[in-house]
């Protein structure tokens, strides 16, 4: 017998790769193809290093209230956390502790049973229907929590609020997350329903429409009381999650809302012409509106592409999974990436 | 019924106050009384804003092969996360997941059982001595695991090596966590003993000695098969804690050993100063080791001198806790805070 028979085992989450050569064509994590906002840089060169040696603000007010501001909710129901990862981590960790198994789509973002698994929750997932749309009544039996993204990922549907509304009322004794990531592409928040219902949550990124992956932002907005269970779950994990960086570029990205629309704006109207492009080639995809397109091919197997993209250092994201084992998850980059993107495809689907 | 019933409850740990008043002498927080390496002013400055857009590297490799580095072990034996608080959480999740209570000082870090309570871990505390020293052999029982700081907190009481390889050695069914948060400051560090003993988790963190508490970065060494159960939970909570400001500014600090040294070698000088007139002036402490005191009058009571010297802007650490209500842990600041802390003591000691 050793320390082991101790140990919490677990098969941990799997991410995208992240090639470091030079030259690649990097569609595959739905990082931003454009920096994020100018603001950032003169606020790490004129940062008060000295600082640095005190701990953080444990609440990040600055960046709270910025975000309270923005969503014109109040600083009370804003809970911000190193990357949506992070907050879902502890929405999970904190909402799902009953016994009923909580509920969430067969394709879907591949972290949520990764988190069901670490916490021990017990979990059910609702079968897509053939054109991965959400089956709503799938969600109305007896549950101990739901979480869906919206638009969903890595199929980019979107639902409206209404579709998510039902859901939300008819589950009062559960909490329903809305993992809204990628709604600044074209979607519509849930957060105008907060007040409302007091079971939602909903958990939104820096890293896809605000470009600042590499900062590790999230942040989820809900009813007082909710964010208040989750700042107890939290405050018994570490008090300071935070940087000072982070809290201060953080706020910065916020507050220049010109810039923000500036790149969402340019990234729909590339996903729009790569849509048209994908379509001309031979492609098929639910109508995205996110960051990303999820596509198949009439002929050639999604395998085959992918590794031949890959071969030419242009990086797409594939599953070899059940139902999306034929799909690839194409991040919509800049317009040149986008161009190259499709003149290899034309190239390649002409040779093969 | 309602949602609230599937919520994790639980009682968070309670951070020492942040003052954020101009002129306050803050000893409260065992923050480090230097700014950090003059190295991250420039890194700041000439930081490519454009990388943010871009996950972070998920291994934090220039962070943790300048660990590496530094204390000659290798990149398999590190971890890093926000903080040591986020490193000990993860490591209380993944070690501490058996069915006998894990054992821990009754007088210590006091985020212990906060941790043992989130994720439901058994536990026992085991009674310091009359002189707060650790009795060697409230740990040679049967248990689900051990976490002990060296030196202790917040007593600043130090055991030598050989006294946790009686530990380690003794208890090779639980994994050891040695939270050496503070041993830079006069301690050993039981590092060197991770390769003869596979169930040794070495804590430390930059929030002490290194100056960076604002920066949240903390870390693990231990064995290679240790780090990777812990990797492997890091890894199902969230894929990327580590942001790129950190893992840029963590490096630099390392590089720059001379000035770690030098700070470090000021703050003990001025530790062992502010002991001699704690002790004129009529306290008695355990001989600290730490980067504060724990300190004790022979005539008034803690609870007035904290809240008089608070009123006079001078923040130290006082807990009305059983045993230790009667002291006050204060940190150690630069020359001149301590004796303003002195004059004003003396001050208060002859008119109280």
């Amino acid at each position: 017998m050793s320390w082991e028979k101790n140990v919490r085992r677990v098969e941990p989450y799997v991410a995208g790769e992240q090639p470091k050569a030079e030259g690649v064509i990097k569609l595959n994590t739905n990082e931003c193809p454009y920096p994020p906002s100018p603001e950032i840089k003169k606020i790490l060169e004129k940062m008060d290093c000295g600082k640095l040696r005190l701990y953080p603000d444990m609440h990040a007010k600055e960046l709270v209230n910025a975000l309270a501001d923005y969503y014109h909710v109040k600083q009370q129901q804003v809970f911000v956390g190193v990357g949506s990862d992070d907050v879902l981590a502890m929405a999970f960790m904190t909402f799902f502790y009953g016994e009923r198994p909580i509920l969430f789509p067969d394709i879907t973002y591949s972290f949520y049973d990764v988190w069901a698994e670490v916490f021990r929750i017990p979990y059910r997932v609702c079968a897509l229907d053939g054109d991965f749309r959400i089956k709503k009544e799938d969600y109305l039996s007896p549950n101990g929590g739901i979480v869906i993204p919206n638009p969903n990922a890595p199929t980019g549907v979107l639902e409206d609020t209404g579709f998510f509304e039902e859901i939300i009322a008819s589950n009062p004794e559960s909490v329903v997350i809305v993992d809204e990531a990628y709604v600044d592409f074209g979607g519509e928040s849930t957060i105008p329903l907060i007040d409302r219902y007091d079971n939602l949550l909903v958990v939104q990124t820096f890293s896809k429409s605000r470009a600042m992956a590499g900062a590790r932002i999230g942040f989820a907005i809900g009813n007082e009381k909710l964010i208040r269970y989750l700042k107890d779950v939290k405050f018994s994990f570490n008090s300071y999650t935070m940087n000072m960086p982070a809290i201060e570029i953080g706020r910065a990205a916020v507050l220049d809302d010109a810039y923000f629309r500036e790149i969402v704006g340019k990234i729909i109207k590339t996903r729009e012409w790569t849509k048209k492009e994908l379509g001309r080639l031979g492609f098929s995809f639910a109508d995205s509106k996110a960051n990303f397109v999820f596509a198949c091919h009439e002929r050639v197997p999604a395998k085959d592409l992918f590794l031949a993209l890959k071969e030419n250092n242009i990086y797409v994201r594939h599953w070899d999974k059940k139902r999306i084992s034929n799909y690839l998850r194409i991040t919509i980059g800049t317009d040149e990436q986008m161009e190259k993107l499709i003149a290899f495809l034309e190239k390649y689907l002409n040779e093969n």
